[in-house]
């Protein structure tokens, strides 16, 4: 296939934007990337999203979306796989270029979920959970990610303290960055008396769901001779795998295996392995995730995750960064959007633009983004080259 | 791009399937393509679905519905563009087996959508006009398309009867086609007698919602080289274009722009023109839909799409014959789905398994399929060869 480069990236922060809608909060990140990009028009419209028809009333978002950008008779379309969908729609938009039917897309991953109650917008993330055999019985995606987080401590030996590292690191970083929902350190001690969830799942354990859009413009490699001050980012790596949707039909509900699957892939396409990873933006929807994602991609052995964080190799300066502008836990995890958060951030750590949280020397990094619990995993490599 | 063909097709009939599952309807059309194809195992699944987050309760319906069918660790996402969903899920299996990344695809378009009340479906569907300007005035989907009528008929003098011709010819195509949901022929007086819905549409104007799933394999064409009593199915042109979602920001609502546009480039793309097409299965979810379809795709001038039913042009012998399967008018628009379905019944008259209403000496066919009223509008050509 033909090789693929980011052009230009954007994003919008991630709050209760209750002053803007949901074409305001796309658009917003899409004229960003565009300008990022320094063009004016691209041939398609890729929208990553999953709860607009729920929770906004609007379905056909590709086209509403381009619709809004002033982008009539381009190609437009949405890309839903739950949370993965942000990931989903990159991969979308990058298959189109890398198959020469056109030559440039924008890609939006956006969500509005905050203007409705708690309760509906918990009920509106089930869906991605199997509705005849899960949510049937009552099951939030909170309490799968519990059951999953109990058995994980119950077989490795691992007390809930243990988790800390991963909220901690994520709130830390996520101070210098002005795009994230969240700007306050943590510590143990707090982690520790957080309001409970779903037992073992407590409100620092959680990502705080919000309104929010990322956005980037893919070409061809060949054509990127712009901006001689910035590194081509390329698309190294891209691959998608999935699971059973329902956690109890898994051979091993404690290995992503659709992660390792997709990881291995990635790696393949790259010609890198896990140690050539040099930022990791994993999908820490709940803080077991992030165990299970280390795990999956080769970073850690089987129920030792944890110790990443424990050992603290998990910070920009560690053996794998992760979760370096904030992650899901702290930047904000407004789910159809997420995924191009992720990939957003990989990219300015190879452009060098994250400040404090800065990794040295960053010239490969993956972003993980996940569907479900576990069923939709999506990883992307970009290397700057 | 690399050339990309039909291995092979399945559909289920569409009816009230009260008895089936969602995965169960889809899955019964996913294996009925993979037989088709001789194939068991295909490197990812593309899904084309409007309504299952809002009709179903269910989200990630790529994954739900690879999970059903066996492909776990797979690449499986759905795609959501309205009504034109299914082609757009066809669109982007094409793109991923062109680009050279995967080396075969399953593409399904599924809905079902009679468990709720008729009421709950069309608020549903109303979720493809504009959220915030049209459908927040109570206008529902067949209330946009009969303003739309309506200023046809008055803009270009024909009478309601006039239409009559593609409800007619829908009905009667359906009659020899056991997948189709209604089974009988109709005549002017019927139409004309039918019960108002929204003026000047009635129920004989429109057409029935459904439960159904159709699909295809894709593969790379140069690997096509089994099955030697069967043309070989090239995907020769493919295009997706859009207009604004809301009807009144058009500058002309009766010229279907993005129906133009798509159809133009696909005509390119496959070398041909109008007058090549020796069938062509338009998105008569309305009957105006039909002539402006043709209008728009250059078989008629402007305001006289109409003429072609009232000459006798669009059957099965005429000089363009659509909705030889009978059309959403008979075959029935399960709104998801049906673009696969138009996919599919192209492929079969390609492959002469139409019967009654084979089109004689079919090589070039055209499928065309709509999502909102004109928002979203992709044009498919399949080849013989």
């Amino acid at each position: 296939m033909r090789q693929v480069a980011i052009l230009g990236i954007g994003q919008t922060n991630i709050d209760e934007h209750w002053e803007k809608s949901l074409r305001e909060i796309g658009g917003e990140a899409a004229f960003l990337a565009l300008q990022d990009a320094g063009v004016e028009k691209v041939d398609a419209l890729f929208v990553g999203n999953m709860l607009s028809p729920l929770v906004d009333g609007q379905n056909q978002l590709g086209t509403f979306l381009a619709d809004w950008v002033g982008m009539w008779h381009q190609e437009a379309v949405k890309i839903e796989a739950a949370c993965g969908s942000g990931a989903a729609a990159f991969r979308s938009g990058l298959m189109a270029v890398a198959s020469g039917d056109i030559d440039s897309a924008l890609v939006v991953g956006v969500e509005k979920m905050t203007d409705k109650a708690g309760h509906d917008v918990t009920a509106a993330l089930a869906t991605a959970a199997d509705a005849d055999y899960e949510v049937e019985q009552g099951v939030s995606f909170v309490g799968l990610n519990a059951l999953i987080m109990r058995r994980y401590m119950h077989e490795y030996g691992w007390q809930h303290a243990d988790f800390a590292p991963f909220s901690i690191n994520a709130h830390a970083n996520a101070m210098s960055n002005p795009f994230a929902r969240l700007h306050d350190r943590i510590t143990v001690e707090q982690f520790e008396r957080s309001a409970m969830v779903a037992t073992p799942i407590n409100l620092l354990d959680a990502s705080p769901i919000g309104d929010g859009a990322a956005a980037a413009v893919l070409v061809p490699a060949e054509k990127v001779t712009t901006f001689p001050g910035r590194p081509r980012l390329l698309v190294a790596g891209s691959s998608a795998s999935t699971d059973s949707i329902a956690v109890h039909s898994r051979k091993d509900p404690l290995f992503l295996s659709a992660a390792y699957q997709s990881a291995k892939r990635a790696y393949e396409m790259a010609g890198v392995n896990a140690e050539d990873i040099d930022v990791f933006e994993l999908h820490d929807a709940f803080s077991i995730m992030s165990a299970l994602s280390l795990e999956a991609c080769g970073f850690a052995e089987r129920g030792q995750g944890i110790r990443l964080g424990l050992d603290n190799e998990i910070g920009p300066q560690g053996r794998i960064p992760i979760c370096t502008r904030g992650g899901l836990k702290a930047r904000g995890h407004p789910v159809g959007a997420t995924g191009m958060y992720q990939i957003v951030e990989v990219a300015q750590q190879l452009r060098s633009e994250c400040g404090d949280t800065q990794v040295a020397d960053a010239r490969v990094g993956m972003a993980q983004n996940i569907g479900g619990s576990g069923a939709t995993i999506l990883t992307h490599i970009l290397k700057a080259g």
